[in-house]
């Protein structure tokens, strides 16, 4: 396969190089940066020196090669694929968009949450929401996947057994995240990203109207056949560099909810999911979900207790914000459109301590 | 004003001592710690050095040196105080006690969370509970000051304008904590408090029936005249090494309720509290509580927001768990029990960054 | 006293503030910043909330100010300062520069380490380098006083004795520094001093001709009267965000030197200093220098060791960059130049943990 | 090949299970744990969840099990492996030891700078030390490798060229040394291994007479024919997880000594190894050695600088303790010792950021 990186120089085209390098099946054309272009991409990326003597390519050259591309993945700003994805699709390349130009399905969340008028709304039925663990059939299929938000996709996963199962009050689903600083992205760098305000403090932001909001009530939505969804959504800026806890605190609606009914409701839906792994026992070091196991991984940990006090299902979910929550979901959903197995490239297994 | 300080080998009883070490009114008779017994202050607390030349006392020592004191500050694990209070009280000597033993006013609290019978049930309604901003009165007159839990202070104080006046509703409180590793103290080094373990990671932890939930609760119902509130609590280790901050997501009842009434609320209560700040303008680098700025401060920031998308009102409140969430909040009570001006001694005003 | 800070939104501008804002003897007049003009000091100094209700004034609105003042303290980014002193001086205000200006004697230095022709070399010889440890007696008289670098300060507070003992040889002494973010600056936010980049590494910068250089033998030099000393200096930036450590590694040149010699030397020239102390027992949780004790305080803790194995002796050096690193110092030096204890608004005692 | 692992709950410990878990050629017999014999190794290695269900063994039985394997891997305490070593020889079976108990090949080093009398030191000159860029031969037909210390690794490595190519004054060699808190190992919790203790600081310890010194001299004089070489070692603790940075200022004997000299050599010695890379050109983001890249990788990187003004030859080198400083070279040695690629299992790349 041959693919194309646009935007390259960033955490999440990082994320994509580091898994796609060494990918069995891949050759990279071309990775594209206006900035670094004719650089080794070991400048912006120190882990790469000595895996590839690739460089940046500008803009154009970029484009030009993504004519030999099969697949071409986008990890540009918010915003840039939508002026880019219509022609690919056109020449019949598959696209694997890292932005959120196309999570959405109804164009009215883009004006309420982008404040934006969606330039092609004809293309958003099209584009497939590229989590495997929910959409796997239709990213087989698709000439468009849009890869979900991070803390949407630790959102989603943590709830969607719940809200499948409807063991939960779906209008009082508090989602509380907790997220490292390369979420903030590389070129996003200002105060408020500088080591020193970062460290040692826990700083809420985005506190209400989050963009994720959108994309995590139109899947629970989907999967709970369309019964209103309302989540307060929250995150949280920690000095971590990697990762995304999920504390979702929700109330439970069934009486006489035992765990074993729970536990059934997750096994049932991730039981045979490669990167899903439930973390519920209490056992060990973390014996719930914790981001610092996940680092560099692709897994998604769950875990859920039962609080009898407050009639609340609480519920935990983790990933690693750059792999699971972006380049890795992307390499799962390529792996996926392409016909390899679903893990190529993504079996690491993270790190101790 | 003569102090004994019993357990001063601990991040608490360190940071009395940071506090009374150049308290005006103080004179520190003695400070006991058993394993350090004879060794200089500063082995412990390297702040100490060339602050004071005083060094610990063992058990015995110190309890003498207790018989010449007009206050001892108690800071040992919980569960210690119990056989010692009595003593001191008898004596007419005033306690401050940094741990969990007299905070609860109901015994069989302490049979639900902490798993033990209280041996001196009696002394319970006697204690004083040493929030000053909902018993600055008490305090005054109190022999016996229980300074409230780290985590029950942030939560108390964000929620308390809130369920005074009825503003949300009192069964479907979320209280989602951050925490940093001072709050699991010196003496509990584990594998989870090892630096690697912590270090880059949240770790959910004792995520239902924190003991601190008792507390709350019965601080809460005090305020709203005995109505029924269901706390639904859990605490996350995070990397950072002082600092809490809640989150409280809540529901709101009232129909129309608008910033402007829940500004009311928070200004009708803390006006005039020396340590309360209102953090809420979203201005600058950190517009809402982060316990960052509140390092070694007895300041307590409380913000809040209104979310229309979930009918919640979503407040947050930050601290020290070691100055305002323990030795600070101890000497402001010793302050108003003594009859000086409450900011003695804590007038520090945080560091940037 | 009537003092301006001419820039004061950065991170050293913020210490003064922090430093003045409850000093005695002090009224701030004026504080500028160019892109705060107009808001409160808090949008960008969050500790300051409630502390003060200044506001940042535009350059020219602070210029004006000036002309009130008894001292101006400045703030500003290197080379800034040669426009604005010689005005300064010609009114009589005094002056106290927390640049890099008027730090060095020798015009040439200046083009060797700042690739620029000094402006004004005629007030190089009357400003005052203001390491009040070295030169106590010409700040008390100073107008004009260049506050040393903070690398510079913890490298020659740590050599001075040993370098006017002659204990060690000049020529071959490694000072290899650790550095915390906050040195950095907050204006300079770039790739590298963005958390993620930042957090979990040790990254070697400026790793020969670093301009602290310059200083340090000049001072060196003036110490041991005029024998050429070489210092080989390397600082590396690592994940804390306030704090110096400077590891010097010198070889003696005394035959049969023993640890009382050297701890004569140091208390020799440190026994009376107020914020040189003198941490060198190897006894306790830090037995030696670390600069974790000093965050927030004006003191250089110091600290040596004989190495027989290797003929080194070795001494450590910590400050907060911020403060003894420079604002502090800076407060230091005006306590001095204003017949005010030197100690005034710089008493506090660190944090532990 | 069949291994056991002795002691697989430490961190070095751990290490080695994520290395060989998937590792194509292998097939682990026991992994034994006195603490947690009958556990699942997931409890104490939380990376390990989903991708093995073996469980530790204890002693005993773990013992037992050795008989069945080709390789034992030592991952115990210092001082342990004597009294298990010689069995396991006289049995036929390879050992890879990652302690020190065999790495010095005098047996009055280890009364130096152990305080112990080897009890088995006919075996010290059959132990090859497990450096493979120095003793890949040696390694290939070795009964018992002896993994080098972590410090030490970097140490030679940064050195290795230019004592080699005598470009150095073998009497004044300082290595300051900074290192992650993994390296205090994780049955060593301390207060000062401690989150809050370490976190935001830099410590100094063992600064003088620091064991691995014994190793660096012995391999260095190795490598120069025997001339004398006095090493200047001392580490300090900073607050990140795994990482090593080795800081090498040297002083140069040549006259005129150039950086394509310096160059060639390092090429010369490292152009055909896998794990070593240069690292010199101060490009980008790390444009010189930083521990940062290198998180889960089995690499060394070193960097070199010449400093005109002070003479100096300055050298990094980094590593991540745990990898190419422990488990990492293990297994290095493992695949050279049983005739695989020398790079399997160790082919991870790092992250960013």
């Amino acid at each position: 396969m041959k693919v194309s990186i646009l935007g390259g120089s960033g955490y999440a085209g990082g994320e994509l190089l580091r898994l796609l390098v060494n990918h069995p099946n891949t050759e990279i054309v071309t990775v594209t940066s206006q900035r670094y272009a004719g650089e080794p991409l070991y400048v912006m990326h120190p882990n790469l020196r000595g895996r590839t003597t690739q460089r940046f390519d500008n803009r154009e050259a970029g484009e030009k090669k993504t004519h030999d591309s099969d697949v071409v993945f986008i990890a540009l700003p918010h915003g840039k694929s939508t002026g880019i994805v219509p022609k690919l699709l056109e020449r019949g390349t598959k696209v694997v968009d890292l932005g959120a130009d196309f999570r959405l399905k109804n164009p009215k969340d883009y004006q309420e949450y982008y404040k934006v008028e969606h330039k092609h709304p004809e293309l958003l039925e099209k584009a497939v929401y590229g989590l495997p663990e929910l959409h796997r059939k239709e990213i087989r299929d698709a000439q468009l996947v849009s890869v979900p938000g991070c803390m949407a996709t630790a959102s989603i996963l943590g709830l969607a057994p719940l809200i499948k199962q409807r063991m939960v009050d779906e209008n009082h689903i508090i989602i509380d995240v907790k997220v490292g600083s390369s979420g903030a992205g590389v070129s996003n760098s200002t105060a408020a990203t500088h080591h020193s305000e970062r460290e040692g403090g826990v700083r809420p932001y985005e506190i209400t109207g989050h963009r994720h909001t959108a994309e995590i009530e139109q899947e629970l939505e989907w999967l709970n056949g369309s019964v209103n969804v309302k989540v307060a959504f929250t995150p949280h800026a920690v000095g971590m560099v990697r990762g995304i806890l999920a504390t979702i605190h929700a109330f439970s609606t069934l009486n006489g909810l035992e765990k074993r009914d729970v536990w059934r409701a997750y096994r049932g839906m991730y039981m045979d999911e490669p990167f899903v792994r439930m973390v519920s026992d209490n056992r060990g070091l973390y014996g719930l979900p914790n981001p610092k196991s996940l680092v560099g991984t692709n897994y998604c940990d769950v875990g859920f207790e039962l609080d009898s006090h407050s009639n609340r299902l609480l519920a935990f979910s983790a990933i690693d914000n750059l792999t699971k929550g972006a380049a890795g979901q992307a390499v799962q959903g390529y792996n996926i459109m392409t016909g390899v197995d679903e893990r190529t490239g993504l079996e690491a297994m993270g790190l101790h301590p």
